[in-house]
């Protein structure tokens, strides 16, 4: 299919093996267009010199990764939570990234209906600073096997059922085929986004239908059941104009030589997007 | 609670060791009301044998367990999985068992909406099988996390789609706390299905959210995620009257003394639903 490759950006937990500036260098040397940052790659390093090396390499910023964590039973915790999104904020603002992604959590003991309303508030808490850093907030639904620690989030509905009770500009979603292509209402909900301007972000792999373990075993796109031009195509038609985002954990793909790894992800991105 | 165990029925994969008979014999001597029956136990002796078996245990027979599989890009597959399916119904007739669970099937490159239309024909050409050997066919839904090889109906709304299409008493719904217990809108088909006279079986065991592997690390009840008593309280308001069916699939439990495990499966029972 050919796709530009200044349209796609990779996380750098793709490449987990490297730091924040060998991503930065081996993705703009290749072409790529954007990189999405997680955290872990900013901690060893601050903010101040992650954005340096960002800003220096020319890449797009669509998202930092990642923001959330709002379910506990724990008061304290809970109010602990609005004060590290609002962290994340700032680190985004710096970095000019698009969006902060949201995992939004889940903890064993508290109700799923208890949880999404303590969801709502957390972000309801930040949604001020996002506004005034001019950063987006994006719900990442995250696939019904994380559930009961992860995300009490899990299709698409859900975390639009968030963004209309809190009917803010700054409020969207970050769709990620791994977690929602099992879901029939994936079409009408990617165009329901289009149309209420909440599709923030877009994020591709595989999903590998034997998984050596529930994390870290995704595939690359191609090496799976995921008919990924055709949830693209829905994007698209939603009026989705953002980047692409490969985002692959994978023990198996870290283990390899990450330069054949990230050719490996061009070619994928080419044939399989 | 003290649920009385009249009301209990389990899966003969539950204590996967034992042959039929020692399942029988254990569980009517705990006092357990009912068995549902796996096919690989009848295969080594038959089912006459296994009818006998059961018949002398005065044990109910909820379900047979499993039919469906009606997925492939080979029609000569999908009309072999007519054949399987009408000897399934035949084999719990023989049993005098309520209904056959269906897991309906998924197979990578069969996209799932075509696949949900497979399914769809699949069961309407078993249907008068069905119902002139008066044996019911349930739809399991599956967990999300086994669309892409196992089953593409994966939510209670999606097996309540196809009910509507066809439009039979024969056809209905088994409910597994495992597959379906993150479902939004989980409480509300439930109250529907009731309501539609399709809630046929209702099957428990925990959700553990860290699993050692996607198909055999279940948890027995009390041991996960699941709220299990506030499900069954939901199936008990839409009015089913049914057994409640243990079905655990655990390598773990497995490797224990299977006199044990039952002893903690009535305990769990009686504490957790």
């Amino acid at each position: 299919m050919n796709h530009p490759l200044s349209r796609l950006a990779i996380h750098t937990m793709t490449n987990k093996p490297w730091s924040l500036r060998e991503c930065c260098d081996a993705y703009a040397k290749a072409g790529v267009g954007g990189v999405s940052v997680w955290r872990n790659v900013i901690e060893p390093i601050g903010i101040e010199e992650a954005s340096r090396i960002v800003g220096d390499s020319g890449l797009k910023v669509p998202a930092l990764v990642r923001g959330g964590f709002f379910v506990s039973r724990d008061e304290a915790k809970r109010n602990a939570s609005i004060g590290e999104n609002k962290k994340c904020i700032d680190e985004a603002a710096a970095l000019d990234a698009e969006m902060v992604v949201l995992v939004v959590g889940a903890e064993v003991g508290v109700p799923l209906h208890e949880a999404r309303k303590q969801v709502a508030d957390g972000i309801a808490k930040c949604l001020d600073h996002a506004a005034s850093n001019h950063v987006k907030l994006a719900i990442e639904p995250l696939h019904p096997m994380y559930a009961a620690d992860r995300s009490c989030i899990n299709r698409m509905a859900d975390a639009r059922y968030i963004c209309e009770q809190l009917k803010s500009p700054w409020i969207g979603i970050a769709a990620d085929v791994f977690h929602v292509w099992w879901d029939p209402d994936l079409a009408s909900e990617i165009a329901r986004a289009g149309r209420h301007g909440t599709l923030f972000g877009f994020h591709v792999c595989d999903w590998k239908p034997v998984m050596s373990d529930m994390l870290n075993d995704r595939g690359l796109m191609g090496e799976g059941a995921i008919d990924i031009a055709s949830i693209r195509a829905d994007v698209e038609r939603a009026g989705f104009e953002g980047m692409i985002e490969v985002e692959v954990f994978s023990s198996h793909h870290w283990s390899r030589n990450q330069h054949e790894f990230l050719a490996d992800i061009l070619r994928a991105y080419q044939n399989h997007c």
